[in-house]
């Protein structure tokens, strides 16, 4: 696997201009495209580019209309519960974050829940949008079922992301964005194309139990044949895996059922032959902090608490401790100098992708 | 270690009692007692009456004050900042959740912070009182630090739970309340009782290294000599113990920092010698659900997620799949009828309490 160094302006500018010609709005493609980029510059790849044939495949089997917009189908001055009208998730996700948003500036909280969506990328995007505000940032999705509950072997949970920002002042924002399963499925496509076994704790097998047979998990995974992903905690009880469960569960509350979208196995429309849509749900928060503490006060503790975090005695053999968001700023910062590293894979199906659809390819 | 089965309205008389005959108002003596209790009745001993002496010598020795009355410092429609003014965290508790649910239910949306408490007992005690009105109810608290951050080898965060709870129509609402680290210090305490070593994964030593040294761990953590329980997801990143370790960061950051209370380190009076109050924080949180959906709807589709949950195909030698709240429910019946069992040292100790004070000891 080896990758291709390319311009993250231009590729950015590529998929806008991919997704316009598929019939979506200039600004709904840009926002799109952005978020994907977004990801392969904080170094997760697995909702990159690498994913744009998947929403180009969805726009054109009609799982994904191009032309909709979000539609407030419920509003208060510090709620909203928006339809995405089965569109691309990335548009219904950027509508519901500025109106959670403005609602926090207003009224100092703003709850927004998203029915009728797709998959909307990174969970971090609409949360950090908090940030040029000051305010705390909250992102949560629900997502394909591809995990198992504590002492099920059904796949009926989905990986379920939840995100939450806050702001800082010299020290980088603290940005948590985290699938509620012990890993995402991406992981484990990683170890089956290098032929690596599953570390124990991982996935379980057809029958719930916990295995390293890389292969077998996928492959079950794609039939729905049984087993899948562990919540985080892994299996059973012994290390809590039934708290990653209701992690799992408490994302899919918020974001499924509070909206009116699709739950559980319900989430894709691969369970039920007549569900038209994959009917993701999403939630969103804003909370104004002045509205607790005067935000300076709050910034400067924030910055001595990551920094006593960061600098605390490190474990024999380790040699840094991490704050969350912190990998990611440092990636994005160094793929802005170097370049964008993409998966030769990814770079081929782009440039397939450009002759089939005539847009000139330079990303480079 | 044989258990002595008592009554549990009783039991909460006599603690009302305790707490009244150090100066305790009647009303937030009661709070106090009944919290305590709900926790054995919900089979969560570390958080029951086995407690109550820490907090009889919390008052004993000035770090809890009796007789104050939480304080609000600032108030908008939709939120409040309270200060516990160093008396127990139940009163606290129960005076912040119910202004949250005060606030959801004029605004749809209710928020509290709560700084200069002390212990508040299950977090679940809050976020359940949020029932009653069919709202979401969310608790959270900081800590005294046992936790170890991911790649560090020092005790500078806290088991920092999290409740969640939503409401259902016939099935049990959902209850989810956890602590952020893999397990809590008592568990440990019961692994030490019983001579077990601990599951590789709990615990790391002073070196920051994964441990089955039950004692050593407990030894560690008391003199504060490094090391210590080990947040959701285990040791370093390969089972994603960073998002147990940012799910901790999180809720210190809502409890701790938004308040202005102590966070991580600072939690309790043991670090800093001029310290005089342990500087607890909370958070409390209410939403309405027909702000986003209509309630009948939201409660239905909650059974039906409920029942496929737990109706879902067992792994291997299960028997069955429990959704969050459902075996502290029935243990709280069983107790009911059965009475409520505890440890005969726990009994003891009341009894003893019962003849310093000479509080009629009448509990079975």
């Amino acid at each position: 696997m080896a990758d291709v160094l390319v311009n993250d302006e231009k590729l950015t500018r590529f998929c806008t201009e991919v997704f316009v010609n598929l019939g979506v709005s200039k600004e709904d493609a840009e926002v799109t495209a952005d978020n994907l980029v977004q990801a392969d510059l904080r170094a997760i790849p697995s909702h990159g580019v690498a994913r744009l044939m998947r929403y180009v495949n969805g726009i054109k089997n009609g799982k994904i209309l191009p032309k909709v917009k979000p539609k407030i189908l419920k509003e208060t001055p510090t709620t909203a519960a928006i339809s995405g009208e089965n569109g691309l998730g990335q548009p219904a996700g950027l509508f519901g974050m500025k109106l959670a948003i403005d609602k926090a500036k207003k009224t100092g909280v703003g709850f927004v829940t998203v029915c009728n969506s797709n998959h909307y990328g990174i969970a971090g995007y609409y949360s950090m949008m908090a940030l040029k505000d000051d305010l705390c940032g909250i992102s949560m999705t629900n997502s394909a079922p591809l995990g198992v509950p504590t002492f099920s072997r059904d796949m009926i949970i989905g990986t379920n992301p939840i995100s939450v920002v806050f702001p800082t002042d010299k020290e980088r924002p603290f940005v948590l964005d985290m699938a509620t399963t012990v890993v995402p499925r991406g992981k484990l496509e990683v170890m089956n194309r290098l032929g690596k076994p599953l570390p124990l704790g991982w996935a379980v097998d057809e029958k719930g139990i916990p295995t390293t047979d890389t292969a077998r998990v996928l492959d079950n995974m794609t039939k729905a044949a049984g087993g899948g992903v562990l919540p985080l905690g892994g299996a059973g009880e012994e290390f809590s895996g039934h708290k990653g469960y209701g992690m799992s569960v408490l994302v899919d509350i918020f974001s499924g059922i509070l909206s009116g979208a699709a739950y559980g196995g319900y989430v894709s429309t691969k369970k039920d032959p007549d569900q038209k849509f994959n009917n993701v749900g999403h939630f969103f928060g804003a909370i104004k902090i002045d509205n607790f503490i005067p935000l300076d006060q709050f910034k400067a503790t924030m910055d001595k608490m990551v920094s006593e975090l960061k600098n605390s005695n490190k474990a024999e053999g380790e040699k840094r401790v991490y704050i969350h968001g912190e990998k990611e700023f440092e990636k994005w910062d160094g793929y802005k100098k170097s370049g964008l590293p993409l998966q030769d894979k990814v770079y081929d199906q782009l440039e397939k992708l450009s002759q089939e659809t005539n847009i000139k390819f330079d990303i480079k």
